[in-house]
């Protein structure tokens, strides 16, 4: 059993590298946390699988920001507070260094969900907030497929807690290896040609909306009933990007979802999410959320309601949608039946919103315009991009034709057009 | 004993704090393993305990630089040969964006001693060297004390492996800490009281040695007969510095020697290493060097010659001394009596000299002239200094005076001149 784990772990580190990166001979690799975070430490054992696949496949020079998350909790707690807004450039330098050499970027996301339980939201803002902003230059360049990037996941053991607290200690971390090879296809005979395929089935999906250009959506469900206006010349988006360099690349895996942009002052009703999230490392729970054009009006959480405010509150744009996304409710991920605790994998369970920042591509000619354009066609701006999960076997989804008629797009949760 | 463990490492991270950086209020802190490596991942617990303490002292932001070190094997074997010559920039302008904002730097030494064991040494090299050679403007600034700085150590299970060979695995870094938290003195109720009355002493066997400005220095014993020019205003250092910011701080702990500039063409004759040495993942052992007019000019070695000779051949000014440092035989780590394989605890177990560049602040002045006049002046310049051991308790040290009779400075090892 160990030996598969391992074996399936250097598959994994492979198919991150040929499929999800399809990193080129002589192109830099950096490898990263996320935009604003490093690798966690922990996973220096597969980072080694992921460079060894690289420098196989012709790297000129892999490139690891490591981060160790649990220095922030002990900064929040130690640090004077009028300290916190204090942040090193040189993160920020070493990612815009490497998309300046035509480098490649990969994130490999691995969070404790509860690291900051317990501690002011006010003070994780001071430190993220100045973060996030200082990092957009960088997001909006990986965002525009500058090169190509891909976002994956292992596990770390306070996370694989959080997934299996009734499996013994001992037990967890191995737990979350298995799930996350099983989603990632790890486990395949030839998971790079599987992802390629899947990748098709989205662009499919994605084609056959395009060609529709519905005007709006419509979710209703519990708790549910919401329509979500879709700006003119919006783009459905689904399995592999093309980089500006050419490059195709699948930028996230596992992927399930087609996703689009939704018009910033065209979203109306009330929405109740059906997964719990991960907000910079607090959890918030059964929450639900009033929009009137296009604004969030009301909203309220059974658990970490002060998270969400403070989300909703101090950073601009994380109000309003910025992508609105379609996943079927018997996704693998989703017929798992855990909630994995990590935006990856439980973003591929549902169909979801995400508050916050659009992306460029998601309308049509959106990375050629000047950020008031964007605005004027309907996009969304912030330094935060959120995603909530929204959808699940209860609800449905219809497209509004410009002629006002309803086309089912999903029923129960599962797609209802055929292609 | 874990208990007693845990609180001797959190008075460790203290004293690096208090004592060695003397970290002041509102000052960052950038922690990295030297200058041209980052942290290793497995000191993350420790690294916590640092930055806790440093929050406490008033830090304004800490600042750490990760590194994997198994991520170079992995290089060296799986990438193209021609590529191994590129390095990220970033490392280096991280270095010197805290140095420009005035911060505290801390280097936290631990290696491998056979991480690139049976390793092409020039491929060791194609990497290593260009990063040295680009890192320089940034050792200079340290070792030129633009800021308080420290170095210290902490252990990893390859290095405890290579200390305690005999010991069950699971006990060789426990004691590997034990041997360094004795080392360092945290195992001593007020350790901090403890190395500033250390530091006093060193500054005083220094200043007798500076009041005698002798000529050069003689070691002899067994396979050492050997001849150290000292030029004129050459300054003996020892136990604390002073920044430029004017904060006094301990550069290393633990430290136990005095050490000065030999003039890079005054060194004749031979000496015999007494202790091993680990060079970049590599050991050597058992060497012999011959020296004339301060040029090596023979050298072999027991293990690892080919190590020795790619330094020796491939790094401008590895072939001259840039500083000798006298340790008297009973010092702590020497009684200790097994080699540590980190050049922190084994240069101050005995007299070393160094291979490669010479410390501006060894000559009088030296920080306020060209590196033309310091080299006119009788110092070395390189981008490497590598400590070798030649002293132990067969071994005695002569100061020859201006007028040319001998002074005895040390006797078997053990200083011979009363303060």
């Amino acid at each position: 059993m160990a030996a598969q784990l391992a074996q399936q772990k250097a598959k994994y580190a492979e198919l991150i590298v040929r499929a999800g990166l399809n990193l080129q001979p002589g192109q830099r690799l950096q490898i990263a946390g996320s935009a604003i975070a490093g690798v966690d430490p922990h996973l220096a054992p597969f980072v080694r699988l992921i460079a060894a696949a690289a420098y196989r496949a012709g790297a000129l020079l892999v490139d690891v920001i490591w981060d160790d998350p649990r220095l922030l909790p002990i900064r929040l707690r130690e640090a004077a507070p009028e300290t916190l807004g204090q942040h090193s450039d040189w993160p920020i330098a070493a990612r815009q260094e490497f998309l300046d050499k035509g480098g490649a970027f990969l994130g490999i996301l691995a969070g404790d969900p509860d690291l900051l339980s317990g501690i002011d939201p006010k003070l994780v803002s001071a430190v993220v907030n100045p973060l996030l902003e200082a990092v957009r230059p960088v997001t909006a360049r990986i965002e525009a497929n500058a090169a190509n990037w891909c976002v994956a996941s292992a596990p770390i053991p306070s996370w694989a807690a959080k997934v299996f607290p009734s499996l013994p200690p001992a037990k967890r971390e191995g737990r979350l290896w298995e799930v996350i090879l099983q989603l990632c296809r790890a486990d395949q005979p030839d998971p790079v040609a599987l992802w390629l395929s899947l990748g098709k089935d989205l662009a499919s999906r994605a084609a056959h909306l395009n060609a529709r250009q519905y005007s709006s959506l419509t979710f209703k469900g519990p708790g549910t009933d919401l329509t979500v206006g879709l700006p003119p010349r919006h783009v459905w988006l689904g399995g592999q990007n093309r980089a500006k360099n050419g490059v195709v690349f699948l930028p996230n895996i596992p992927t399930e979802e087609v996703y689009t942009l939704p018009h910033r002052s065209r979203v109306d009703g009330s929405v109740q999410s059906t997964k719990p999230l991960n907000l910079f490392g607090s959890t918030i729970e059964g929450f639900r959320l009033v929009f009137r054009d296009g604004k969030v009006t009301e909203f309220a959480a059974r658990k970490g309601e002060a998270h969400l405010r403070e989300l909703i509150e101090t950073h601009e744009g994380a109000s309003r949608l910025g992508e609105v996304a379609l996943v079927p409710a018997s996704s693998p991920i989703s017929k798992l039946g855990i909630v994995l605790w990590d935006v990856l994998f439980d973003e591929n369970a549902a169909s979801h919103l995400a508050l916050g920042g659009a992306y460029r591509d998601s309308l049509k000619g959106g990375g050629e315009i000047s950020e008031e354009e964007f605005a004027e066609a309907g996009g969304n701006a912030s330094a935060v991009h959120v995603d909530f999960m929204i959808g699940s076997s209860e609800v449905d989804v219809d497209g509004v034709t410009a002629q006002g008629t309803l086309d089912p797009i999903m029923r129960k949760g599962e797609w209802a057009f055929n292609m």
